[in-house]
């Protein structure tokens, strides 16, 4: 991607690594140019923008045994969740009878950072890079108290493409592999000969890790950080067209990163931020390593909330 | 469906009607069998067990070109909500700068009868007949503080399926049905010939009225009443034996009901309790009506929201 | 006020209607000092600086028969709300039983622009002009997503002050005052001439308009305007350095204002931006009204709602 | 109290003890005049029904400094919270500038267990025994989704009355009390004595035992239990028929409980649901503990939260 601008790949992770390092500095020698979406000025959808009618086809044609994995985990109190950030659903007395027919009914009301707990989708309003979000967007020009005014998740779409899931903690021989892990480029190119598949263009990349399965058995080491993928494996994977990565793990990304131990979230920054990749964030990835299922149609179709940085969901693998 | 049970549709039909005339009376009447799911004693699912790995590889069968539709509306300030419900999105100032690599990010905070606003699917636990649930549960004995312990719709599983449009309105040359109108079986039947169309087992159904068309243009109208299915297009509906059974419309069923005037949501209680069939409600069809796409892979997974009652979603029509 | 900064009060309604007709320009024009707390560059808390323990021994010995009127509403489900505002209040089934006790417990879950809804005290944080607030405050310096850094309500206080109730309504001899009908310097004088009072600095002032009788009753006309002070009566009240003005209305203003009918708020800009004289909003004025309560020990004390712009309250009249 | 059922206290004390060792027992051999209010049956209100004229006099002449100590804590994230209760307040961007005086605002979204976190009123609606509450209401008759039918906050009213701090630390000269102490009859008789005081009917009681202090600096101790009294202490507290009681903890009561190891907050169900006297919880106590006001003007008056539980607050003690 960003062929348009030509900047090579190589020189990317150059430029990422003196981010880190001198962030201030990098951001102001960044070009108009170098922030800008391959989609044009009014792109608001990103690496999405990548699937065609072909790639659906080519999706579904991967269905052969009609099988279905749900990748959504239950949201519930007391799951994991980041920082302060919480999860309410409140349960009403039945309500009713009304009428003749005597209708009782239930509703719940749920309160939370919805989008950003449980299963959550990224959108391209959610991270940025000194106020600096995909496409050039500042912060100042559209985040508002409605909502945000562009890369509100109504507009990225529906995921309906080739899944492919890199089974990292099977190559690496572990049934969950180790906070702080950094995936290497070579991690995933040897899952993957291992698996026999190759990455194309608008491909779903889903990550296992083993780390999925402390969700709800030890909360406390599933928030203490992650094995995931570094700057490098990032590169990588969006030089691959990918149009989304996910993972079992809270960030997708490594955490601490061994590489970058003060940054942020900067593997966010480099997919989301920069490349306009969304991340999907504790899948359940279970059924899938356990099936050895590799290649699905990957569908995934995010609430249309308005102006919003994510949305909750429960992605299906199809085989 | 109900075989089990012998219990005929026509009969079923009477006995609805007596139950909108003489609730209490026919509540009691009906013996306990009456309420047993097909499925078994402990099935918390309903008519989605009707789906099986063959009708997932219909359903892909039917993507021919690779279009996607989205069928969720946009949640947003300001659409119509029934009753005292209400939509908060919030979007706090932009977090950050933090760290070397100056990350700044969104998140917003979500409050609201999540799953009963907007595009909104009802759960098996969301209705019921004077207490009296899908598979005779009783509300006392799971509606909880915590979630419904029984028929939440973490349960419900995904749906990838054939898909049907039945097009009444352009069945019966409007643009927009009136409010009031009961659709019949014979609109049904006919609309469906029209469309060269039959219906089969498992089947999603979604039912173009026109009246989704008032959404967020009239929304004091749109939520005045609409056209819908009455009791005896939904016993027809349920004898083909179909999984959901969407609209355009706030609540699938006509409001007001003309043949029943008092009673209350009394084919939610026809499909949701005694057939267990879903609902899904506030769909935007305008444009598989538009481009009159008939059949397709309906595809939609809805949160496993613990406990709750129904869920939020943006399901897809793939063609 | 504002003594230090030499400001008369008749320059400051000139500058205050030249703000209206040409407000860039007089916001440029207006000098750092015209922001300036009287109460020094810290000052969080405006006018409530003003109460003294001797002020709080005029208010106490008002308590001659100790009678309470509270001047708090209910809030409620389908209580009149301000443009997309909404309240939430819900209530779970009984929780329990645990323990050999057997601990039965009810809990409800509350969501809502709490501070902005029913009964309402605009804190200094609430209110400010082209994004500077009271004391030069730059919404830029001090909002955040956590909350506002200065001018929270938590840092204002209680108030337990002598309270002088001035029944506008009875003055002009209405039951209710029309709405758009802004209030006078004479009427208030006039009023409180009628109820043998002075104001004296440090007081809190509630308006009688007769407004309030159609909360609950007419919410779409309760909602549609009110009648209330402008900016004359309000540099007036400024003027008598009262600490709070409260009213049976939505705003304490006069909606719409018939000097200023492109302006949005402009009252609240003079008394809690410039002034930092709170307001009081949607209370229940009717009981002193009835009683011809007009001097009391006021007492409200805020809710410390961290960075928050206002409270809700249940305010008291003391007698 | 409750003189009227001829019932005395030592047998009282009796009955809860053979309450928690055999409740349904007990519950059961309970006679319906047991659960009522000496108030009446329409009671809602319980002992703030002792409060009269006379004791806000009485109340009012206590104030002779015009000195004013804020007992209520900030509500903020991070706070100590129950069990998987949260409190989330979100700040939106600032909003506007709107018309010609450039408008701006600030308004932030709060959604809590309000009334149940940080500072906290219970009401009579909070607490029952076995589904039975104050005045012999059953949940059943009065819990519903839109609030409590019965007992709600909104009833309860204003307390202003003589206000009585017992600094039980000082008197067991300790900073801060043990976890798990029960503070004893005689502990509140001897630290009344030291201070000079007795208790009289209408009297609000606030106990210091420095468990505060670990507020906000040790939660995860704060919530692990607190010193506090046991049903001893809460029925001489009843038979000095005072109409509240406070304290520096999250639960006024003693826990854990060394006589009744196994029962939840038994003391709760003794004051309030027994003897309808509300409990005020995590109160700032350290200002009156260290300037050693014992006695003053207690004003608190809970929000009128239609159908709550209970009531966030910021009360005063005056002196």
């Amino acid at each position: 991607m960003r062929t348009r601008t030509g900047c090579s790949f190589a020189l990317r992770i150059v430029a990422v690594a003196a981010l880190a390092l001198a962030p201030s500095a990098a951001a102001r020698a960044e070009s108009p140019e170098d922030c800008r979406s391959p989609w044009g000025p009014d792109d608001q959808r990103g690496a999405i923008n990548r699937l065609t009618p072909a790639k659906t086809l080519e999706a579904a044609r991967l269905i052969t045994e009609g099988k279905i994995y749900q990748l959504g985990r239950v949201y519930e109190a007391g799951m994991p969740l980041y920082g302060l950030r919480s999860y309410n659903s409140i349960t009403p007395e039945m309500r009713g009878p009304l009428g003749p027919n005597k209708l009782t009914w239930n509703e719940e009301y749920i309160a939370a950072q919805l989008g950003q707990v449980g299963t959550q989708f990224d959108g391209l309003g959610h991270i940025g890079i000194n106020g600096r979000f995909f496409n050039c967007n500042e912060a100042r020009d559209f985040v508002r108290a409605e909502g945000l005014q562009k890369l509100g998740v109504e507009n990225v779409g529906s995921f309906f493409t080739r899944g492919v899931l890199i089974d990292v903690a099977a190559y690496k021989g572990v049934a969950r592999m180790e906070k702080g892990y950094e995936i290497s480029v070579d991690d995933l190119k040897g899952a993957l000969a291992k698996e026999g598949l190759n990455l194309r263009e608008g491909d779903a990349v889903i990550l296992h890790t083993g780390w999925g399965s402390l969700w709800m058995k030890d909360n406390a080491m599933f928030n203490s950080g992650a094995p995931g993928i570094g700057l490098a494996a990032g590169e990588w994977l969006a030089e691959q067209k990918v149009v989304l990565v996910g993972a079992d793990t809270g960030g997708v990304e490594v955490a601490p990163n061994p590489e970058h131990p003060q940054a942020e979230a900067i593997v966010h920054q480099l997919m989301i931020t920069r490349n306009g990749i969304n991340f999907l964030e504790n899948l359940d990835t279970s059924g899938l390593a356990r099936d050895k299922i590799y290649e699905f149609a990957f569908v995934f179709s995010p609430l249309k909330l308005k102006g919003a940085s994510g949305s909750p969901g429960n992605p299906i693998a199809v085989r």
